[in-house]
Parts: structure tokens; C-alpha cells; sequence
């Protein structure tokens, strides 16, 4: 790894440990192990450096592939993506910085921040339409309602998973938002 | 006020604000208006100052009246808890706690936020269990999962809606498991 890329890691690591108020330029120079002539030769500051930093999270994310978009029908694939193992206590590296109070002031960072959501939730979307096509969840469902519910469910699960210490409550969310599609699908189901 | 409660309030007010790390005890007696004798004739430091402020903030929420517990059947109740009124950009006090790297690591701390969380849950789950014995919700419920499924729509709809910097992500997300709910519903509607 060159300096840039690990002056980079660095502020990624320590935006997820720490959060953006609580982290110097001395920090991140420390961590990456990278002295202040390189910092300030590739980076104006910290807030330049936290733009990459997020942006090569978001970045990552948005490229792996989801179980919305694999194999199965819509529901399946739907209910296979909230079922996915999620390190509850660990949170979201993306979802976190909507709590953090000088990233959300920072139309910069912010801006990183929802457009990742946005991807996800442009394929939560596409999914659900599918679905309701399919005649697997009922026509009175909206797409783009249901899509920030689903999602709410993973990243409220993170915050209940993180006041107790424990995953219990992340996969008792995902479990109950599981059972409430199948009974929603049961509705169709008897309809047709 | 007394110089104890305007230190106490000027703390939830940064705690809020700024986050627990970014705070300093400085800044609490500049917002409190009180001098350095006062806070340490109070307070140890920032540490008591945290629980103290986290304390009534949680406090002031349990012995608000919930809607869960109000009229109506369980699951009109849990409807209306749903869509009640929520600034989605301004965030929970208390959800927000568990995104701050220091809180989450202070046992202390980490313990009222997860206190408060249990209270809004056993309102949750005593509403389901009531919703499924009165047949408004399928027996496949388990009151315990949606209780947590429901609240993380709440508490994901504030990451959402934060994200964006947006009201509309949040009303969605409620909306969307209104809808849900109504049709977890008319499914067991159907079978009777």
C-alpha cells in the first residue's frame, strides 16, 4: 500500500472507531504510520481525507453483490438479503454517520452517505416491485414505502443490537420482519 | 433553575448536539452559564455530568403516555405509536447514544440507554401479544420479534431520514409497515 491508500484506511478505520469530531490529522497520521509532509502532500486536511475515506466504504459496499439481485424469487431473494449475517453490535460503517452530528452538517459527507443509501434502496425497490408483480406480496403494498421500511429494519436493528451489547435484538428484528412478509404473502395467497 | 439542573440540561443539550466525545467539560459550563466551583461542587466530571443529563432525558421519555397503551384495539394502537409525529432529521436522543464510540464502551452509560430501550419494548410486545390474542395479527407472530421489528422501523427510520437530511424517508418507512401490518391482517381475516 502506498501512503495515500493508507493514510485513507487509516481515516476509515478511525471514522468507524471514533467518529469525524473525535479525529485529529495526528491521529490518522499515527495510525497509517505516515509522517505530516506525506499527509499534507496528498490530502489538504482531514476533511479532504474523509471524503475519500467514505467514499472508498461506500464504494466497496455499493460493488459487492446482493442477495436481492441473485437467484430465486423476488420474496426469497428478499428475505434471503435481511437473513444474511449482520454483526449487530458492530453497526453500520455507512448508517453510523447519519448520527454523527458534524457529518450530517457537512453537505460533503452527507451527500457520500445517502447516496449510498440510495443504491441500496433502488434495489430494495426493484425487488418489491417484482414481487408485487409476481403476485407473491399483495397489490396494496408500495414499492418505495416498503423499500425504506425493510431497510429501517436492518439499520434500526444495528441501534437496538448496540444498546444491549448483544446480536439477539438485530436477528430478533430481521426474524419478525421475515414473518410479517409470509403473512402478507399468505393474504395474496388466500385472495387468489 | 438551579446550577445542577443547568448543568444537567446543558449537558443532554451537547450530548445531543455534539456527541459525548466532542463535548468537553468547558463547553458544559459555558452553555450552563456556571463556573468551574459550581460544576465540581456537583459533579465529579464529565463522566457523572453523562449519566446524570442521559438519565432525565430517558426519564422524561418513559413517563411520557405512549399511544401503545391508550384506546382503541392493539392493533389501531400500535398503528397510531407508528404514525405518530416524528422529526426524522432531528433524530432520537436516546438511539442516537448507541452510534457514539465512547457511550457504547461505558458500561454505565451504554446500561440507561439500554434500559430505555427495554421499556419502549415491553409497551411493544404487551401491544402484539394483545393484537394476536384478540386474532388481529396471524398466531405465526411472535410478539417479541415484532416488538423489535417495529421498533427498528422507528429507529432506521431515523437513519434513513437523517441520510437525506429529509422528513420523507421517515413516513415512508411508517407507512410502508402500516401497510404491512394491515396486510399481516387481513390475513388472519381471511382464514376466519
Amino acid at each position: 500500500m502506498n501512503s495515500r491508500d493508507q493514510l485513507t484506511g487509516a481515516m476509515a478505520d478511525l471514522l468507524w472507531e471514533r467518529g469525524y469530531a473525535a479525529t485529529s490529522p495526528r491521529d490518522v497520521m499515527a495510525r497509517a504510520g505516515v509522517g505530516q509532509g506525506s499527509m499534507y502532500h496528498h490530502f489538504s486536511g482531514k476533511h479532504e481525507l474523509a471524503i475519500e475515506a467514505l467514499s472508498a466504504v461506500t464504494a466497496e459496499m455499493a460493488g459487492e453483490s446482493s442477495p436481492l439481485e441473485g437467484e430465486g424469487s423476488p420474496l426469497e431473494r428478499m428475505k434471503r438479503y435481511l437473513s444474511s449475517p449482520r454483526p449487530g453490535t458492530r453497526g453500520c460503517r455507512v448508517g453510523r454517520m447519519t448520527q454523527d452530528p458534524q457529518v450530517v452538517r457537512d453537505p460533503e459527507l452527507i451527500t457520500i452517505v445517502a447516496d449510498a443509501f440510495d443504491t441500496m434502496l433502488g434495489r430494495w425497490e426493484q425487488a418489491i416491485t417484482e414481487a408485487v408483480a409476481a403476485g407473491e406480496l399483495p397489490a396494496s403494498i408500495v414499492p418505495g414505502e416498503l423499500a425504506r421500511t425493510l431497510a429501517a429494519v436492518v439499520q434500526g436493528g444495528y441501534v437496538l443490537a448496540r444498546a444491549k451489547g448483544e446480536q439477539g435484538p438485530m436477528d430478533a428484528a430481521i426474524r419478525g420482519a421475515v414473518a410479517l412478509l409470509d403473512a402478507a404473502h399468505s393474504a395474496v395467497a388466500t385472495d387468489h
